[in-house]
């Protein structure tokens, strides 16, 4: 095991300069970990011209990502280009078709077309790791499949992504509201331009369904994940969260029912002493129950170059050791398929909060609709007093048929005692 | 990859009747996970009678753990005996020695033996496994080795031992004193009958020399770890650490500086909000610092049927599925010696309690003595008052060579301004 792995690294963003920096400056100590020297002999990115910082010399330099695949002098191909389609696509394939190991750091691309790209590299008796997919620096999918390889999942939740948990733990913390916080993420590096696929829940989502997978050793089911993102959270609901005992996170929790599998990422309130509620700024976490095991946590950055370079050379160093597993924790031809249940049988407990006219008999109208439905009230709070505006009515639930809270919400809405959209977060309990 | 790997168990005390469970109850599973079968063939403990509730029908029976290690039809012993010396040492040494891997839960005989053990299996290309023997089911050993495998780690600290955070807990959630707590634990079946082992910080002494060890390349120094326990630890200290914004954990230290690694096992005040103070009851935490991924936190019960057997299943999958890395994450012959810094070195701040009469003078004896060690004060508290008793006087210091700090406390207390032994504990900041 004395010659080198070889590298093939496509796209020197952030990431990708940190890992190809991670490579060089620690070698001797990689290559005494892993038994071999590992040497990156080629790389592609948009500008060849541009200082990353590193030394590029002696590397093989490809415009095109793609050309990455065909290169003799190439065993392993890095992908960190991102996007679900297109050019990290056809790489990948192309880099299974012509027998190369594939590490990947794109949630979306596995999200979309991981179940069939395991197939691929299986079929090919070739590595597809993607440990920096998810959760960043926390090796989660390496604890999912093989140190907690001897138990049956019965449950995960996670704080997936750093950019709402940030927005979320500023809000808290300040009591802003979100486009404010969510300006200053964005200015602080910690948002995108375009925040959407953060704050709506999809980035979550994609890691969502790839845990669920490798939890539940399922085929990936990203089209049923149900989302909610965190844009409609006001600073109100983060002020009524603190005085019931809650926090509020975006969260991403999948579980196995004699029905199927739930897939939900969505703003949740979770007791304040609860261990996940203890995950604060930019941090991820992630909590797997299993069978045997019990209740675990892994915690760490979720994000940025250093933590995520961590994960790559972790996949990267699993190859060079010539350490495999399934990709997803059990041969593709053994992975059940989807079996997604929707939120509409979903039961568990509530938050609602409603904006409601500060005149007699609304609160005998609302609570008659919730009674109607079979709503059952844990707790109201009503403070603030206003004749001439809208007032804050906060109630909790007893467990629920969603579907029946949902009705409730409905009827609430189109009725007069109610001034703005009820806004509702599901109240979860670790 | 169908021939089914065939296991040797000896000890079926709770972990061994559970890891039995395990594989048996959850065998389909494992199988289609690992790639292939994994069968318990031979199984050893003292009472061959005792109803376990496994079945052990077919499965050959050795009265002497040692004879497993001669059978033909076991490929890998599970070593769950206990004890640094004696019988499971044997039975290590002469598994490894007839060509059978080893999978243990004890980290007793590795934090003595774990070196030269390394080294016997890896002559005779035998695996090694003890994810067992740290942190229960925080498969915390995979994690350092493998999912952190790009990172030099700069420091770790972990809640390693269950019975001792259990008392801790409680003692500061209830008042109640050390002694009183232990005998409750004791009941509850949370400390051992001779809980010398866990209160006195030496099972967790031999958990941070395996983690040190692996964190730092380095041979395995278990007789330089700094070890103290929590039996002096007053619920004066646990009010005095509320009050101060700090919460009372036993952590287990390793950090490599440049004269060498720190391993201290001790009583340590940490912030309320850092995430170890939030692990609390039984459950273990390990923390781990690394160059590229920044700050990690891993949770889980560290003891237990369930917990323990869910990592002892986990090195066997490995096993199963032909994963290998070397033993203590670098080749034996790569582990560089031990180099330890004693804690006279150590700098840093600390709690200081003092007994003392209520008279004057007091005060401007003691503060002498600290300006004269160059003991610099952050914060000092004094509230109680008693004209007849002594009245706790309460310190906290600026950084401060420890030397400086030991030679200060030993004048105070041989001066008659102290009417107790100075209770010192060590602030760390995480």
């Amino acid at each position: 095991m004395t010659k080198a792995l070889r590298l093939g690294i496509a796209g020197l963003g952030t990431v990708g300069a940190a890992t190809v920096q991670l490579l060089v400056g620690q070698a001797a100590l990689l290559s005494t970990r892993a038994g071999r020297p590992i040497d990156v002999t080629a790389v592609s990115a948009r500008d060849a011209r541009k200082n990353r910082g590193i030394d590029l010399a002696g590397v093989t330099w490809c415009d095109d990502a793609r050309e990455l695949a065909k290169l003799d002098n190439v065993d392993v191909i890095v992908e960190l280009i991102g996007g679900s389609d297109g050019v990290a696509l056809e790489l990948v394939e192309q880099a299974l078709g012509a027998g190369k190991h594939v590490v990947t750091a794109n949630k979306a691309l596995l999200a979309h077309h991981g179940t069939r790209l395991a197939a691929a590299a299986e079929a090919a008796d070739l590595v597809l790791a993607y440990e920096a997919a998810v959760a960043g620096g926390i090796p989660i999918i390496k604890v999912q499949r093989d140190g907690l390889a001897g138990n049956q999942v019965l449950r995960l939740h996670g704080i997936l992504n750093g950019t709402c948990n940030y927005i979320l733990t500023v809000m808290r913390e300040t009591g802003r509201a979100f486009g404010d916080v969510l300006d200053e993420a964005q200015r602080l590096g910690y948002a995108e331009a375009d925040p959407a696929f953060d704050v709506d829940g999809i980035d979550a989502a994609h890691k969502l369904a790839i845990l669920a997978s490798l939890a539940f050793g399922r085929v990936i089911d990203f089209d049923n994940v149900h989302i909610e993102g965190i844009r409609h959270i006001s600073p109100l609901d983060t002020e009524y969260a603190e005085e019931l005992g809650y926090r509020i996170k975006l969260l991403g929790i999948a579980e196995e029912t004699p029905t199927g599998v739930y897939q939900r990422v969505h703003p949740s309130m979770v007791a304040k002493t609860s261990p996940i509620a203890q995950v604060d700024g930019v941090f991820n976490a992630v909590a797997v129950e299993g069978d045997a095991v019990g209740a675990t946590m892994f915690q760490g950055r979720g994000a940025g170059a250093g933590p995520t370079a961590s994960a790559v050379v972790a996949d990267i160093m699993d190859i060079a050791a010539g350490r495999r597993a399934p990709v997803f924790g059990v041969p593709t031809a053994a992975m059940r398929p989807a079996a997604t249940t929707s939120m509409e049988q979903h039961a568990g407990c509530y938050y609602v909060r409603l904006m409601v006219p500060d005149r007699p008999g609304v609160l005998s109208e609302i609570t008659a609709i919730f009674r109607d439905e079979q709503v059952s009230i844990e707790a109201m709070v009503q403070r603030a007093r206003d004749p001439h505006g809208p007032v804050p009515l906060v109630f909790t639930t007893h467990e629920t048929q969603e579907a029946a809270l949902t009705r409730s919400l409905d009827r609430i809405a189109e009725s007069d005692a109610c001034l703005e959209q009820p806004r509702m977060i599901r109240i979860e309990s670790f």
